[in-house]
Formats: C-alpha cells, structure tokens, sequence
C-alpha cells in the first residue's frame, strides 16, 4: 500500500487490506484554542501525528482524521469549534457502522483531545460493542494514555491544557505552526480555583475526591489568554521524545490487538 | 429538618431548606449483578449511604436515589437493568431543570456505579453546567475517587467488580443482603483476557495505555459467576473503615463546596 | 426467596425464579409536591406499598421503584423533580428490554402518581409490544384503576391531588410520615377555574366533555398550597381500607395474568 | 369568511380573523382498518364533521385534517397507516408553535380516532403549555367524551372499534362511503381474551382495574375481519343523533372556552 | 375499485388491490401563504389534483394527503403550519413502514410545494431505501419536475412562489377559491435582494453558482404581501394547460414504474 | 494572517480577524469510492482545493474539513464512510453555532461532495437561518453549481459519479493520488436502468420528471466498479480549466457576499 490513509486509496486497495487484516485506526482531534502560540489544531495534528507513525509501522489503515470534537469550555475563544457529545457519539457511530459493513472488525480510536473527549468517544464504543454490532472490538486511546515517560520528558513543568508536552509535539511534527515568541511563562493557579479538587498534573497525582466541572465563562475568567500551562520551554527535542515514547507504546498494543481474539 | 431525604419532607420543608442553602446531593446507583453473593442493589446502596451520611454531617439535602443506571456488560446476568447513556443523561438533566427552578444552585452526583456510569454522568454535567444552565455548579464523585485508603482496608484483595471493599461495605451499611456463604475466594485472570490493558485494581495502579471495552457476551464468557474479585475476606468492619473514609472526604468536599462561588 | 425485591436478591435468585416464573412488577412513584402536609414522595410510596403487599401474596418479583416520573404541573413548588415523558418513556423501555433478554415476558407497571404518568407509560406499553418485543405482554395499573372502595372509604371527601385516600394510604403503611397538623381543611374550588370542564372527584363521576391542560404557574395561583383537597380526615384506618382494596383487586388480576396466554 | 377551513383562505383572512379572535380547531383522525364496512377515514371523517359543524356554528377556524395518527393495533390490516407516538407529538407541536407565531393562542383538538390516540395528543398539549408554550391554552375532546347520549342513541350494541355510532356517523355525513351490505352482526367476544380486565362499551362502564395492551399480531387473531363491533343496525339517522349531540356539546364548550382566561 | 382513495376504501379493499399491484401514490401539501389571492391550501391541492388524476388513469392507489409540510420562510405570515424537517422526514417514514408491512413495495410521493420541500423528503426516500427497507422502490415528484411546457404556458411571467401556473391550476381545479380580484399585478425584484444568486425563474435557466436561503423575516421584507409574482394572468385555461400536461407526465412514468424491477 | 485555515492560527489570531470580517468558509468532502482510480477522499480534495484558493484571494477564514458525509449508496464499496443524514445536520450546527458565539455572521459550505450531500446541507442552513440563529447568512455551493464551463472542459464525455471533472481536478491539485492507469474507458449506462428518468450528465440537461433514488445494494449491481464515466481523457490540464473557473465564480460571490446585508 502506497499510503496508511484511506483517503488515499482506492476503494480496491482497502478491499485487498481487508484480505489480510481487519483493523483500523480512527484519529479524533479537536478544533479548539491552544493558547496565545499554539494553533487551534493541536489536539488534531497530536492524533494524525501519533496513528499514521503507528500505522506505518505496523501496516494499518487510518480513516481521515475528524477534525471536530467536543470542546465546550473553551468556547469563549475565538475559533473554537465545539460538537455536542450526542453528535461526537453519532459521528463515531456512523463511521464504524460504514466500515464494518465490508469487513472491519477492530477499531482503535486514537483521540489526541485528551479528557474532555472520553466520556463521548467512551459511550460510542461501549453501545457499538454491546447493542450494534457485539462481534467487533472497540479501543480507545489518548496521550494521557499512552505517554508513559511524561515526567522525565517535562521535567517540573505542570502539563495542563497547552502544556509543554502537546506544544512540543507540534513543534516536532508540524514545524512552523507554534508561535514560539507568543508561549507563556506563568501557569494558571489552578488550586487557587479549585483547591484540591483538580489534578495537579494531567500526567501524574491522584484523582481528586471529586471531580468539578467548569463551563466556558468560568475559564475565560480563570485562564485569559486560553493557556492553563507555562510552555516556554517547549522544543521540538522535547516533542519527539514524547512522541516516539507514544508510538513505541502504541505499536505495541497494536500488535497486541491483531492477535486479540477474545 | 427530620431528614435530609427530598422524598421524606413536604415541598415547604424543601423552601425553608432554599432560604438558606442551594445545595443538593443525588444519590445514583444501579440495579447490576454482584456475583453469587451481593445483591443487585449494592451499588445503589452505597450511593445512598454515602450520601445519607455526609449529608447528615453536613446539613444538605438528597434527592431520592436512581435505582437504574448504565450497565450494558452485565446484562447476560438476570435481573440487571441497564439504562441507555443517553437515557441516563436525560434523567440527570430532568432531575436538574427541576430542582433549579426553584433554588438548587450546586448539585453533586454521589454515584455507587464506578466507572461505567462516569461518562454519562459527566456529559450530563458538563452539557447543565455549559449549554443549558450556566450559572449552576456540578459536581460528580465516586468511590472510586472518595475512597483514600483503599489499599489499607482491604490488603492485597485486588479490587474489581463484586470486591471485598462494595461488598464489605453493604455488610456493614445493610446487614443481611450478602449472601455470605457464597463469597467467592477466587478472582478472575483479568490479565489473561486483556493483557496489560486492564487496570491491575480499580484502586490502584496505572491506566493503561489503551482501554479496551468488552461487551456483556465476552463477560459472561470471561466470568461466569459475575464476580470479577474475590471476595470472601469481607465483613463488616472491613465496610466500616471504607465508608468512613469515603464519608470523611465528601464531608470536607461538601463544606469547601458550599464555600465555592467561582 | 427472601424478598420480593430485586434489588435484595442475588443474580442467581432471579435466574432461579425465571425457571418457573415471568412475570415482573415495576413500581412507578414520583417526587413531587403533595400539599403543606404531604411529603413529597407520597406517590412513590403507594406504587412501593402496593407492589410490594401484592408481590409478596403472589410470589412475583419486584424492581427496585423509579423515584421520578412526569409531574410538570407542580414545578412551582420546590422539591418536585419532573421527567420529561420521554424520558420516562425511555426509563421504562430499558427496564423492561433488560428484563426481556433472560426471560421475563410479563410487565406490570404500578405507577403510583395517577393520571399525569398514564399517557407515557401506556406510550412506553405500546410500543414495547407493537414495534420492539412484539411477545411480551405488558399491563398498567394505578390507584385510580385498582380502589373501587373509593366512595365508601372516603365518604363525602372530594379526591383531588393530596386527597384524604393517598394521604391516608402513607399513614397506614409509612407512618410520621404525614405532617398531620397542617392536613388543610379547604379544597380548591376548581370548578371555578374550569367550570364543568374537569372532574368532579378522581375516583367517581364522568370525563367532562372536553379536557383541558394547566401547567404549573396556573396551579400555583389556584392552588398556592399545593392541595387540591380537604385531607384532614385522613387516618390510618382509612389508608389501611384503601390499600387493603388495591391490593386485593391486584391480586386477583396478578393471578390471572400469569395463566394469560393470548 | 367565506370558510373556516384555513386552507381556503388566503393569510390575510387568518390575519383579519386574529384581530377579534384567537381559537383554532385541530382536526386530527386516522387511517386505520374499520372492519369489512367502514372505509379507513372513518376517524377523520368524523373529525371533519364535528369540527366543521362546530366551527361554522360558532364562528371560528380549523386547520386543515391530519389523516394520520397511532394506530398501532390496526397495522396488519392493509391500508392501515400508523405514526410512532413520537412522530404525532412533533406533528401538533409544529402545527402550534407555527399558528401562535402570528397569535394564536388557544387550541382546541378534535380527535376523532378514539383512546389510541389520547396518550400522544395529551402529551403535546402537556408540554406545549408548561414548557415550550406557557401562555398557551390547550384542549382535547373525542368522541368518548363529547358524546353524552351514546346509550339512548345506540341502544344495546356494545360500541367498540368500528361499532354502530362511528359508523353510522359516517353515513349521515359521508354517504356512500359505508359498504352497508357489509356490516358485521356479530361482535367480537372481547372478555374470552381479557376476562373482566377491558371495557365492556367504549363509551360505559368501569375502567377495569388493570390496563391490557394488545398488538396488531394479536387483534388479528382475535378480531379477523378488523371489527369489534355489530354493526349492523347503523343507520344515517343514528348517526345524525350521535353528531348533533357531540356538536351541540363541543359549540358550548367553545363559547366557554372563548372567555377562559386563567 | 370505486375510489382510488385509500381513505374511500375498505381494507379488504386494499387488500385486493395488493393481489396485482404494489405500487401507492402519496400527495404531500403544505399549509402555506400564497399570496393576497391564493387560499393557503394551494400546495395541497395541487398534489391532490395530479394524484388523483394521474391514479385514475393507471388504477393505483393514493394515501389520504399529508396538508403539512416544510414552510419556514413563510412563517410570518398568519396560518402558514410549518413542519420541522425531521417531522416531515418521520412522517413520510412512518407512512411508508405501515404500508410495507402488507405489500406495498413502490411509493411515488406527489409533492405539491415545490422546492423546499424536496431535501426532507429527499432524505426520507434515501433513508428508507437505503437502511430501512431495502427492497423498496422510492420515487419522488413535483410540479418543479413534471411540468415540461411551463413557457408555452405561461408566457413571460417569471414564476417563482404564488405564480401564474400554481394559481392558475387551483382555478381550474379548484374554482372559486381563488380571490380572483386580489391577484398582484407585480413581482418582485428577487435580483435586487439576491443578485443573480437565484434562479431567474422556477421552471427556467440555470442555477446559479451559489444557493443563498432567507428566512420569514427577510421574506417579510423583501415580499411584504407574500407573493412573490405577478399572478393577474391566471386563469382556469391556463390551468387546465399546465395540469394535463404533468398528469401525461406522471401517467408515463407510473405505467415505466409498474415495469421497474431493478 | 499566515493562513486561511483556522486550525493553523491561534484564537487571538481569529480574533483579530473578527475584528474586520466575519465571513467564513466550511469545506464539506466526503470518504466514498471513487471507481477503480480515484482515492476515496476525491470530494473531499476537490472541497478543500477550492475552499483554499478561493479564501486566499479574498483574505478568509476556513475551518478545517469535514471528511465525512452522506453517501449511502456506496456503501458496498470498502473504505466508505458514510454519515447519517441527521449526524451530518448536527455537525453542521454544531460548527457554525461555536463560531457564531463569537463574531461570525456568514457562513459559506462549499461541498465537494455534489448532490448527495445537498439536502441534509440545505436542512441545516435552513434551520440555522430561520429557527436558531436568525441573523447570521448562509450559503451553500458546490461544483455542481460554481463550475460553468464543464461541457468546454469535458467535451463529450458525461460527467457522473467520478467523471473526467472530479478526476481531473485532484491530477491537478493533488498529483499522485489517482491511480491513471486503472482510469476505466467505459461509462455505465444508466438509462438502461433508469431509462430517462435520470440525468443525461450532472452538469447538463433537464431534471427528469421523477427523482428516483437508488441504494448501495443496486448501485453495486448496475456500478460494479464503483465508476460510473469514462475517464480515461482525464488530465491536470482539465483540472486546472475545471478548477479556475470554479475558483473565479466563487470569488466574485465571497466578494459580493462580504457586502450583502439583507
């Protein structure tokens, strides 16, 4: 195959795939303000990034990235495009009823969105696998999820929403894009909002004894400029190390889930 | 005020209750299988008790519980109800328009499901908080997050579906529902189905790095007896020093919470 | 078995009563103002004592109760917690889907809120039966249905909502429940509001011969306590006639539908 | 006015109509099976007609006739066309939310089609006028309530689907559409399928302590030719009797209703 | 058969008709403004009329109309009944699921409203094809379509909405329902508001390289009287001119129809 | 600004836009077989190309693409994906109501996606403009509509699904992705089983009196190669002819769009 992404190939190259193998990566990204440097793709050149590495190196094909999310508590920000969950539900839906009509059989979304996506992505795989289609195998992963090696990466820096981590992956992949003379040096004071009931690290601590939501007033108030996260110390080196620890990752489960048969 | 239960006081009682405070707990359980000894109530029981408690402490009022809530993976075991997501949504989203109307400010959602019933709880959350209801404040918890000294109370029982701790704890709160007899001594090989990707104990220990979903047919297949854990060093006293515990962090959430105007 | 209750039994207790039984009854109370001395769960409660009394002299199963229904025409008063009818339509359909996947195949809702729930769930009824599992057989019941003592029971009392049956029915079978001393001695003079166009009394007289709807800002100002009847002659002894009637007539109708086989 | 058929004036008759009057009837049948003699409008035809009637009499519009309704029962029988309750619900509210646009505010349905229908009808008017519509004023009649003299008109015969008011109600003002050679003698034997637990006439009697629900698999089987009801004795005379009743009530509810304002 | 009225008809009827053929015609109105001249009913009776005729002529049968549809740019005109477009889309299918069930398997929709009509009704037909009942045939008309000598007949009046051909032909088929003095003497200058971003007549040229849509406020505006043509050229001739030329249309193609077994 | 796409700005940098304009572009492709030779993602490409060049000369925004729509007719064809109709409306809603919130009022789809895709698109602008947001504008294109020269371009070759136009046009922007040697030489002939009520050529020649609709199931029968032209004459050349022309109708409308404020 001359490209992992079904669009493109043709619809006879994805039948002769289908020979041989039954699964497909879906990348789910976001359009949603990354702060003053990050551009409002992020979440979505994170999830191409991370399933075309993991697919090359593992022959798999990967639908077109869906380029919208659910992302309401950023709404105050200018560019931000939100989908209800009902609709992220049904978009997921649709696109694994599609695919398993001509043989697709495991679906491994890769959401490059972080938290605020699971619930949605979470609730579309758990009914597709019960009541619509109970013979197919649904995955789900995220870079909160297949990071492992965030703390030596990051060193202190606390990763919240365009933290170090996912700017750098930009950084990395899609040079050019970050506006590096725009990356904030101060964090949001997070606890100052929330006390304890908010993650100290999106990659490290416990969960909080409660879980608090905020809606998108209350975060334009508490974090002006979009960023929760000092980035300054963002790099590219950075990114790739992120980067290749989450293939590394994700190519291993991959292999994995060929063989998955239960 | 003669009880903290919604149901229990006239609609005046409820008034009096909003010339002073705003806040409101609901109590979300689930009528699911719980292996050969727990009951199909115990996690609606837990919900109810926790809530009770804390708002007892605290001076709050609870709603009547929700008996029904997702549990699409347990359905091959007779006598489990098993919301949709979406349906479950809604009757938060109804309990909440309602009770706004005339007061309620901050609700907290004390659910006894675990992790299943997280995502629809929190689309539900976040689409009040965001869309329909801005300038009401959610809060959802667990005990999976309440719970601080899981590895302490139960040893090294690893704590899945039907664990000493759930059980433990309804033997304590509601003495005679267990099947004592029955307690399983025997937990299932997780690992043999899922590998790695499985959380090594609901309590402890990393995600990993991708999550898999399995359906009430692979269950059935995979834990034929409905008890993921054994369970069989259960009691009361073990259920004691948990549901403090999980009572003592909502307690202190609750106070903090009433403080909260953000 | 030990308890007619679902929720108290283990999976295997349910399985156990499918090798000989089908049948199933779900109570449908609400949460939702009845007057100054009336707690708020007085519907619930008689969907819960009635299913309960005939379960256990029929030896049927019982799901744990839905503490919420469709009351939109108290939300004024504050406590009251209204679902949408459908939602309460879906609440009940994945009751009885959950329910009909390991064997039973007859239903029999208990809804204890009178009218206001009739036309959703007799919706749900259909079309679970019609379009979705054509061979179960589904029935519906309702204080309004099962009391033909009605008028010797409460004398000259005009039932209305807060009517000396349903109040007396909580302080036969929940007593210290009721706020006896502020049982109103006045009832609304509805035909004020509606001239002939309503009821006379719940229990006796014919449909006028149109209906009309009022929502909950109209009943606030015909109704501002919330009562639309005199109740201070409730008494135990009174509930206990009422229910000792429903509880008979269900019975008999219990025992019937288990031979039913059209 | 030339009509009060909407569909036969022009907007600017409705707009002159709306400067001295704000009522609208709704005519809402079915097209449903009515046995071997009555043609499949029955329902709407006897909608049309009272509505018309009424309308002239007192000087108000009408819609035009919704010829579809739920039917559910009725769908093995050729012809018959059913809305899912859902779908009938979104009809009227459509129909209200686009005539109170330009100031209509109170509305009368005529729904000729019987019980079947009322659940649907009532939770449109329900939540029209408490949610979506509050200062709105909904109504609803039938034949089953506007008809006050039905045993002095129909004598002895059991009226049930298809009996002899309906269809005599359509030969006195839709002659010709009745195959009279046809009409049953017999009727359908209704307590050997539901014991005392149904009606014994449609338009008398007790409700039955319990509701029974019945699909189109079975009404097949226990009603083959589609009626319920001899018929046999109709007559256009009949019909007249039973028509000018249900106009003669409906008109003084409409002068009522003209000066309803709570 | 003495009517091909689904409504005129017995189900036996029916049921004899689907012994030769399968195919059923369904007339889709609207409730719409027309202008200071044509009755509201325009849409509706214009499908009505081809249908019928069209019917005759080929021994099919037709459902009883469906008088609401999709108006939503006429909607502040006083009567315009508009349904959403989801409400149409459930309708259609609802009609189309009753009658599958006994042996329709061809539908040819008769839409009377012209254009705006055509996406719900577009998606009715595909959905129902393509995931609900496969081996049925959908077929979908309108005026917009059949008509092919709309500028023999008319002459030089650009017809857009309430134009000479639709009032024309309710003159011819439906006379004295037209205001016949009222009718506009002017169009409007569609290009003043939309460029050449519409077409310069309905029947005519080409479309234009963007498809712009208003709502009933700009409507209101820019058409204040609801017409959108000059209609004083109408007459029954014109009518008659218009109307036999889309019945032969239709004729042609139902009788091809009849034969389509792909 | 650096870019048209807002994935590749930051929010302030839409901002700032904001400040001057507040028209925006939404390329709308879809994943569809696109015969033996063209990638699966052609419409989107072709969505994408002229969304991209068209912005760039008139200084707009663009969100990112969508690559999913409705195309359910090829559904047989592997690496298809096709969205509901009604996931499609909801996505389309959902985007233009995040970027309404905060400063855009036009909203320009350009489909790549031709007639498929057109009424669900039209729905949603529809129900945006009149019933949700009344003052925004929306506008919908398309190559069937932007593209006036197509017979010039393609000479005699008939343009259906994947015609030497569409082909052409991704040889031009997008080299490589068309496999030319498997470009077929044989066009389908639809009128054997249509017979002429289809289309002569997309791009050309009178509607037919009857919309017909197919699905996937027989358009995999009468297409089995997923082509249904010739497009063996397909070069960039033609392309680049297709594309400018397209491109330079679309930029005379976004200018007269910036200035249209009815």
């Amino acid at each position: 195959m001359n490209s992992v992404w079904i669009n493109e190939l043709t619809w006879e190259n994805v039948r002769e795939y289908l020979n041989e193998d039954d699964l497909v990566i879906i990348p789910v990204g976001s359009t949603e303000q990354h702060g003053p440097a990050g551009p409002l793709g992020v979440d979505c050149y994170a999830a191409i990034a991370i399933a075309e590495d993991a697919a090359v190196k593992t022959n798999v094909l990967v639908t077109p990235p869906l380029w919208f999310s659910d992302s309401p508590h950023h709404l105050e920000f200018p560019g931000t495009i939100s989908l209800k969950p009902e609709t992220l539900i049904n978009v997921i839906k649709d696109i694994v009823h599609s695919l398993e009509r001509n043989g697709f059989k495991k679906f491994l979304i890769v959401n490059g969105h972080k938290g605020t996506n699971i619930p949605a992505l979470t609730i579309a795989c758990r009914e597709l696998q019960q009541y619509e289609l109970p013979n197919i195998r649904m995955a789900l992963t995220d870079p909160l999820y297949l990071c492992t090696n965030a703390s030596e990466v990051k060193g202190d820096n606390a990763e919240h929403h365009a933290g170090v981590l996912e700017i750098s992956h930009v950084m990395y992949k899609f040079p050019g894009l970050v506006k590096e003379s725009e990356l904030p040096d101060e964090e949001v004071e997070l606890h100052k909002v929330f006390d304890n009931y908010i993650k100290k690290d999106l990659f490290g601590g416990n969960k909080p004894v409660v879980e608090l939501f905020w809606n998108s007033y209350q975060q334009k108030e508490f974090a002006p400029n979009g960023s929760f996260s000092a980035s300054n110390n963002s790099s590219a080196v950075t990114g790739k190390h992120y980067h290749d620890n989450m293939v590394n990752n994700l190519v291993a489960f991959i292999k994995w889930f060929k063989t998955y048969n239960i």
